[in-house]
């Protein structure tokens, strides 16, 4: 079964490039929530990009939409907005360790299957100087939390628990066993 | 202080160039212990890596090498010769938690230091085609479990405990703790 990936997330794209899983495109137009219960608020921003795909999906496609959200003690860090929010938040982060959650949701016509994922990250007690460092690189940018762990942020990292790839913002594992389970992972199966 | 990576791991390589830190390589000609307990194995074999490259690292050279070793219940899994053992190893690994220990040495002149670092990988119990699909693939070659985690891979893991970057074959976080404590870390704070 063809997949439509409802995302513009580069990041995701290459997931699924990684997997060999082949796709097509389209950005969804969505107001995302950007408070509330951590689980829920991924599946629910997850079910309206899939829901926003609809009308653009031809009727053999599996729609995948994905979001993902970052929370420590029960506040969700959105995408700073300029690099003080960025100093911030990674700041706050620092030897602690937080929650990121993606909701992802499968749509295919009007059957619709929905997971969240979690997985915690322990940020390492870096210094100020790499601190400083990786603001500078500019990495922190549209990013939820400020960093990304497939980059330079791999350095602010000490141990992560759970789908790694959860992180970098596709939940992986979920996302197999649960086309296992509803038998949609043709897809799987096609030779390399 | 300028790194030379004693390695001929292309994995070590990316991951060095991911966290922008300048390096140059030597590729050690050693023989490595494929058995024995996975941390002293691991840290003996870095250790071996690391001594071979004395001879051609300048004298401001930091060395730095490291061995990735996979143990299932104590068992060492090296590389698979062909694609029979591949199927037997990752057969063993499916449903279960393995532990892929990266031992480290940084060696600078007469001052040696190394660690160990632990990550626990727990696979999906993917299915005959999907196991099917990732041999056709090939990627199991020349990886120590017969798997590439940064790979397809992906799509056989579930989750990880620890550092993910470990299992790709570099202690990140475990480095740079440790070039912090030693007050080796000269080239984290430059500027990008």
């Amino acid at each position: 079964m063809p997949v439509l990936l409802a995302s513009g997330s580069p990041q995701r794209r290459a997931i699924l490039e990684q997997l060999e899983i082949p796709f097509r495109i389209v950005v969804p137009d969505v107001d995302e929530l950007v408070d509330g219960e951590p689980r829920q608020t991924a599946i629910r921003n997850s079910r309206l990009k899939a829901q926003a795909a609809l009308n653009v999906a031809a009727d053999d496609e599996l729609i995948v939409a994905v979001d993902t959200v970052v929370s420590l003690d029960g506040t969700l860090f959105g995408k700073p907005t300029d690099e003080a929010q960025a100093r911030s938040m990674l700041g706050a982060l620092r030897g602690r360790t937080h929650t990121v959650v993606s909701g992802l949701t499968l749509l295919h016509g009007s059957d619709e299957h929905t997971l969240a994922a979690t997985t915690e990250v322990r940020f390492r007690e870096f210094d100020a100087k790499e601190l400083d460092r990786y603001l500078r690189s500019g990495e922190w940018r549209e990013r939820a939390g400020g960093y990304a762990i497939q980059g330079q942020g791999a350095a602010l990292v000490s141990s992560v628990a759970g789908d790694f790839y959860n992180v970098v913002g596709f939940p992986v594992a979920g996302f197999l066993d649960l086309i296992g389970e509803l038998s949609l992972g043709g897809f799987v199966g096609r030779s390399v």
